[in-house]
């Protein structure tokens, strides 16, 4: 394509004329009919109000930003999207809940640096879940990796489950944060598709940081006496009420077009993830006396031969749990973490997503316990991630008993559909590695 | 005490004699080998460099900042100190790891709003657990309830277990991240005692936010030819060299002499928290069909009139665990934590230090697994605690499962010395919450 052309696409994306302006609000006022049905339908205490305020980022993300296959939603070259707030636009019962970000940055990551790949990663984040500290530790984890194909949308709309939180619409504050964690920081009103084409736009051209979407939106935004009201979340609808709601959102709507998602740039590579074998068989005489974490380094370098999709993520132990051996062999599959154990799971679960990567994730047994939440969460999501654990027990000693892993088999055994591999010796942790990439 | 007495001792605070100096350096040169020689003396893989950096820090603040009874550690009426990252100085074998800075804010809060009392709160925090999002929890919430007699010194010592941290001895961003968490910031070099007296200095007179004070320390600092070495964290130091080591830094101490802390202000109010009666026995029907959580809420409220003492904490949850019944009626011992669990059960642990509160922290059952690494460490700390999940098993239905407990008892089952109870009704549930209120 001509530069002259490239520029003019990129005037139109950044500017949409007003026809496309409109289809995108009446496909946000479509979206959020949709919900208002969903949520009246189903028995549950649902959530009516708790998504038309995000209609808006939708509509401009789905159909004038993402760049994806409808039909393919598995396609390794689609944009993604990250819904770590619960919204019940989608079929998925609940969102990531705080984990999402991580969740979104070892996506990013994977897309920046193993994939190289033009995809990019989208994340919708609620004010209420960035309550949480493991959004901070996405937040840091991004800006040092200088993620640019990534956005997170931070959706500020005041209210929480039970109260007003405590920034309520101090934009400027959430602006000061994202920016103090080294992202590149937008504010948007949330209600307003042509600002929000132009954000969107602006972060696409950022180079070297991550992207934050501040936006000013409202609970039950757009649906008429219920916007921003307190106490809504949670509650169900009279089925009397939904219908005029509905009457009157659909008189708003002045078109019946729809816009087809842009097309993605296919360039990601094939991978092949399964039936991964060792190069050689165990190398060690009987009675050698290795300890099993050095022997689990030494299974990961190895493994990292036999696969180049095989990664290892540390939690800042890799000098104990001997992870530095397999960055020694493979330092550009080498993810630091540093002491955010929450982050690493998510970021591992990300990183594992449309089976680009088979993830190692290594620190002590003990911090383990740190990570429950994450971990139930990749179980629950049937996700598949490696997690090594070394140091367990008392034999730790000295080193006191927040180090000691007491309870973390306690903590595996009650995870659905996880398989807990216990080396005794060098060779049987050879094999555990190696059943642990194979096994599901 | 006259004004002009009282200025005249502030200003004496803020910039000391130059013989205070030195007797200050002089006590942290002894701390400084004292680590060392208590490093070298256990048979362990301790930490020889990693407490020499906030030497100067240690000797500012127990000489001459920090007010308490030095024989009589238990006084409600002394300053608090708490060590959130690891030291060796002291006899305790772990830090809080991430968790004293909540904990200090439980602490703060309760000198601020229950003992409406003088005593301040300091926490040493590390760079290296800093990357922990619990540490952001708790900077929130404590801007948020506006502590101001909670100072928290930042040690940025640049290294951590493994290897560097991303922010290096980036002092500006770690500046920029407290201030957009609401939090007084002062930058100060660690190394130098006459800084240090002023900025606590400084801290004191704040008031309405919690101080940060960012010190620029050096991993070893003072310790020759160790000083801000990578891969120390963790090594053990040959005697000889630590003898010859400590000679050197013996030949810098000046003086013979040593401070005495200052006297606390002996305003704390007497509690007593034992021995807690229900003021009426329960008021149920046989078969009254009420759900355990909302007997749980009138519970709390009616244990509240008993005590004076209990409080009780809320993770954004309030309307569904009935935990507002009790917010309605003792609205001044009702702290809402938002949705940051972690943070909260940090809060609740800081909150019965010196026996000061009966404290219940409410959730969903499902999201007490977020904070199964706080609530272990208040377990092995010898605290008491209790901790109310509602909304437990499947029942929750349509919520998804992420919303369902499935894992809670495995997880508080691996807890050494808690008591479980799973009461089944209205009057089992009281009965639950006195028996846990008298339970240690």
């Amino acid at each position: 394509m001509a530069d002259a052309e490239a520029s003019a696409a990129n005037v139109d994306e950044a500017k949409p004329d007003a026809k496309t302006l409109q289809i995108l609000r009446d496909m946000a006022n479509r979206l959020r009919i949709h919900s208002i049905r969903a949520t009246c339908a189903s028995s549950s205490s649902g959530h009516p109000t708790s998504c038309s305020h995000a209609a808006e980022i939708m509509s401009v993300l789905f159909f004038h930003v993402m760049r994806y296959k409808q039909k393919d939603p598995e396609n390794p070259d689609n944009d993604r999207f990250v819904f770590s707030k619960r919204l019940s636009f989608v079929d998925v019962a609940a969102g990531w809940l705080g984990q999402g970000l991580g969740a979104a940055c070892g996506m990013a990551y994977t897309g920046k640096y193993f994939d190289k790949a033009s995809y990019r990663v989208f994340c919708l984040v609620g004010d209420g879940e960035s309550s949480g500290g493991s959004v901070w530790e996405a937040l840091a984890f991004a800006s040092h990796y200088s993620l640019d194909n990534l956005v997170a949308i931070f959706d500020v709309n005041r209210l929480a489950h039970s109260t007003a939180l405590p920034l309520e619409h101090s934009i400027d504050v959430y602006q000061k944060r994202c920016e103090a964690f080294g992202w590149n920081t937008l504010v948007v009103d949330g209600r307003d598709v042509e600002a929000l084409c132009q954000v969107f736009w602006q972060a696409a051209q950022m180079k070297n940081k991550p992207t934050a979407v501040v936006a000013k939106t409202f609970k039950g935004q757009g649906v008429p006496s219920v916007e921003d009201e307190e106490n809504w979340h949670g509650k169900p609808m009279p089925k009397e009420r939904a219908d005029a709601i509905i009457k009157l959102i659909a008189s708003r709507i002045e078109t019946n077009k729809s816009l087809k998602p842009k097309a993605p740039v296919e360039d990601s590579p094939q991978v092949n993830i399964s039936d991964i074998e060792m190069t050689s068989p165990p190398d060690y005489e009987a009675r050698d006396m290795i300890a099993t974490q050095k022997a689990c380094g030494l299974a990961l370098a190895k493994l990292g031969h036999a696969n180049d999709r095989v990664i290892v993520l540390d939690g800042d132990t890799k000098n104990s749990t001997f992870s530095d051996t397999f960055k020694r062999e493979h330092p550009e599959r080498f993810i630091e973490c540093f002491t955010a154990e929450q982050n690493m799971v998510s970021v591992a679960l990300g990183c594992v997503t449309h089976g680009r990567t088979v993830a190692f994730a290594c620190t002590f047994a003990a911090f383990w316990i740190r990570a429950f939440d994450q971990i139930r969460m990749g179980a629950i999501s049937q996700t598949n991630i490696n997690l090594i654990g070394s140091h367990c027990g008392v034999s730790v000693g000295e080193d006191g008993p927040s180090q000691m892993a007491l309870e973390d088999l306690a903590m595996f055994r009650a995870i659905p559909n996880c398989k807990i591999f216990y080396p005794s010796d060098a060779i049987s942790t050879e094999h555990a590695v190696f059943l642990a990439a194979n096994t599901k």
